[in-house]
């Protein structure tokens, strides 16, 4: 069976008993939290978050790309959240490659130079990574003042949280 | 107390009962799911996924952006990768604003003018937009066509998934 087979055999239970009770679209922490894509960040059972909390926002390495801020500024100005936080964490498979090595070894292996993504994006040092992208929400013109952000380091061996900034 | 130090409470509980085992890097079930930031969609829960099963990426209205094609070649060149699900959700904020309005009113609100991000990417036709993502990831040249890419839709009230295509 495929995975996605085993997924939608998964949700069937799932479905069977639901009872969200219409949850109001705008999450109920006014919350919303950027974390890595890696399938180690359970994002929500770690930070006790339950359906209609939070807003999840998740890529490769936590980064604040224009496309997270696209989904922040819609999150604080059109669904009301007051508080981001940021989360990378240990052992990201973000500073495990070099961009150059990366992409000339996709022009050899697919024969083709691509437009698009045009940046990969890893780091070397992950707090610093974390303060980075801290920033750039903090100051960003669209996100306003009186929201809140701060920024974490995930431990994928212990579990714990620890604070950047 | 505020909603981050809510969830810095509640993790200390999961880390103190935290048990990974040292999960590799790689997901276990070899997929990617891509998702909206929804706080009604807690994509692990609604598809059976435990910790290390899955990369989740998730942006408002699941659009496959140039950030999601970046995690999206990373999950599958890197870290191997072979199925890919995009779910889109009923009652999406997505529909509900215009693109040009909104930007006027950020203008008008913040008193200025910003370059990123570009565009907040609303659509009309939910069905459609999915449709729209899975192309853009079926035709990509640096994700391989041994990677299968399948299109949902999550139904926030009845907890259940429609397949697109």
């Amino acid at each position: 069976m495929s995975a996605i087979d085993k997924t939608l055999k998964a949700n069937k239970a799932y479905s069977n008993s639901f009872a969200l009770a219409d949850l109001p679209k705008p999450p109920g922490y006014k919350l919303a939290v950027v974390a890595c894509m890696d399938a180690r960040v359970t994002v929500e059972e770690m930070l006790g978050l339950k359906t209609g909390d939070a807003h999840i926002i998740r890529n490769a390495g936590s980064i604040v790309t224009d496309d997270v801020l696209r989904s922040l500024v819609i999150s604080t100005r059109l669904l009301g959240t007051r508080e981001i936080m940021i989360i990378g964490h240990t052992n990201c498979g973000m500073v495990s490659f070099n961009e150059k090595e990366l992409v000339d070894r996709l022009v050899e292996e697919t024969g083709t130079d691509v437009v698009s993504p045009g940046a990969f994006l890893p780091f070397s040092d992950l707090e610093e990574n974390v303060r980075r992208q801290v920033s750039k929400v903090d100051h960003h013109p669209w996100i306003g003042s009186e929201v809140s952000v701060r920024g974490f380091v995930f431990d994928v061996k212990s579990g714990g949280l620890k604070e950047i900034l």
